[in-house]
């Protein structure tokens, strides 16, 4: 049974994590959504909180399972299994960095491949940091999240108006 | 059965298609390489030819068809009901022009996805136009595409060595 | 009363361009819409026909002028007294070239800005380009051009059905 | 009466930001320069210094307001009813990153258009980062920024000469 | 001594082209510019031309070398015993096309190695077709390329003042 | 006697940059690595460390010499009298931001110029970043970084393998 991994931080889960996960959940038969544990940077929501977030938003698929992982990609992959990490593509960034990623991934587990699937046009301009920045300042970030994660953010974040400095 | 299409001129296959496609065949049911009847650029090898070729340097994979079709790749597509394409990465210029086209098929065939695997670093810098460049002035191909290929592309060529005007 | 120059080969006319067009009609006084009477590569429309598209798909705007030229952007603008160029960003390979062409044409004639605008997400695949590969094997257009465009297109080519050569 | 929004942290503004800015003004009626009142990198000049700096720079202009904001440009905009935000281009990753924002902000308000303007080749290098890691170590800055902001460079840093540890 | 390679068509050689072999001629011992004799397009000026003017805008360099070569660059190369191909560095779109020339270079002659300078930003935008394309239609191309080169575009071409169509 | 600079962090020295020294070595006359003293962020090895591991890897080079500073590359290169810096290119992003520095150094310094060589593909996806986070959990970097430097990094860091949080 093919099963991929689709790696990500989701901190928080977006539209364009969701049209990805959809996409890889459609092509194989089983997806693991593996959250970064402790990313680089401090998040936002705890790994609890962000694995809850990705239950709740993912409900309607019934060929995933949220797991998370800490340390190195390729070792989780390897306790898993898993030959396949599947991975959203959007800008030329975005590129440069994720296929280094996937050669040294590829380096360190000769077979594991990443496959990258772009997502709709309109979540090209989408990323975690990007929502939170506008949630920080009470700013609408309905059609960009799922309305759970909306009030997740809501709670998460005092709304604090901008005041112009003049 | 999850079927994938591997399309591309293949004028001819080299190293770094095979490369694409053996990772396909690995991850997916099975793999039809789709050839483009007709080009763009008038092709150096007949479409005979180029479906042979492909037939002789992939017969180590058993779950893979050669085929080939005119006209639109999205039409090939919803013709055999496949929902995934498959394509090799190389640099930037080729990202982009691939994530044009696979935002374009998906507008065309909603459902139908491209994803996009990486290739050996060692083939980044391959691509058929370079290799007939090379083989066109008796420059040494092989480690760039099969000896059969190889063979091929010296007989479609006289070999013309560069002369120094001075 | 300031007027901008929208320049394109409308080869023919798309959604993409109109919303460009638009943009640039919604922030400025006037905008003449230049079609380059003699692209390099042979137009599918003759240059009337492409004036007349764009007369009818532009016809709800009312600071529009359709005009032509041939030679060189610069002139033309220098002849009008016009100092702003508004064009569209797509992709990387795009901006690379059209970031080419603006410094040229500034170096050419000083004073002469480009100014860059981006268009919805939905239309960043499209170009005049696919759209005539998808109509010329009667691929369905609508949603990317208007109507009358995709109309004039399925006049403009016999519709050729694909074939698979199995 | 058309006015544009030229944002930015401006610490300190360079002669690439001034180029911008100029050309701004030059082709529509009223630039309001957006200071970000609270950059994600802690600024080296405050906020009332680099509105001071940029009252000076751009003295020469006189269709030209001089704010701050906190919170998101978005909101920013709507406060003050402008409906084009203007930035510079320089490189690719720029651009990439700029366009998402495009998106984003356009996303977020409806209406809200962001137009890119190429500044002179020379200035394409610049960048009020490069700027200061040049300054602090007491490398010479004239021509990449006016002369007042040299000196208000030269006092933020103690010249700290370089060494070299053999 | 070291002798390095500077390639190109330079059809006509413009003042970027002159920029990056000067740039070479001060940090190498002895540059061959190596005019490619036939390239894929057609080129306005004959070998000969091209070769005279590159005598003549040349003429201030005395470890300069006038060749040319028909064929691949790695054979011609490899006859001169160099080891060093000098290319200058504009764009994206051209960085990832000289990496895979670079890179293939490589494949067909181990120990041969492209090394890139980048030229003034002032030439960044410059290039031989954009230059024909001006010089064409008329247009003004000094500062461009040498008062030479500028004189025997002028004789190439009948001067065809650009006719606006309205 | 034509010296150049390789300037960088080397924290620590991966095959990357030792392959891009080589070639340096191998074109120029003397090669001195200026590792930088205190780069932005915290080294993993102190300045003594990167020296003696750039020492011992690159001993069998004999004109080389390794040599730190503080401050600017520009005034280091001054005080050295080499007016070339020989840097390695991996990917786009990379690409743009090393263009920018060359530009910036070229405007301080007129006349020193970056020279920029490829590594061999495989090591297109290296960075020492990405080698410590791989070493950081354990995971294998032999074929990435020489022994030695394995080892370093080995004590550098306590080995924590990844835990699956589920």
């Amino acid at each position: 049974m093919a099963a991929v991994l689709c790696p990500g931080s989701f901190d928080p889960p977006t539209n364009g994590h969701i049209d990805v996960i959809e996409r890889a959940a459609k092509h194989f038969d089983q997806v693991v959504v593996a959250v970064i544990a402790n990313p680089s940077k401090e998040p936002l929501f705890s790994l609890d909180q962000r694995k809850d977030l990705l239950v709740d938003v993912l409900s309607h698929l019934d060929n995933i399972e949220i797991a998370s992982f800490d340390g190195l990609l390729v070792d989780f992959a390897r306790t898993r299994g898993i030959s396949v990490i599947v991975k959203g593509l959007r800008a030329v960034s975005d590129f440069e960095y994720e296929l280094q990623m996937a050669q040294m991934n590829s380096a360190l587990l000769p077979g594991l491949d990443t496959m990258f699937v772009t997502a709709k046009p309109n979540w090209a301009f989408l990323s975690s940091s990007l929502v939170k920045q506008v949630a920080r300042y009470g700013g609408a970030v309905d059609g960009l999240v799922p309305p759970l994660v909306g009030k997740a953010l809501e709670e998460a974040y005092r709304v604090s108006p901008p005041t112009e400095h003049t």
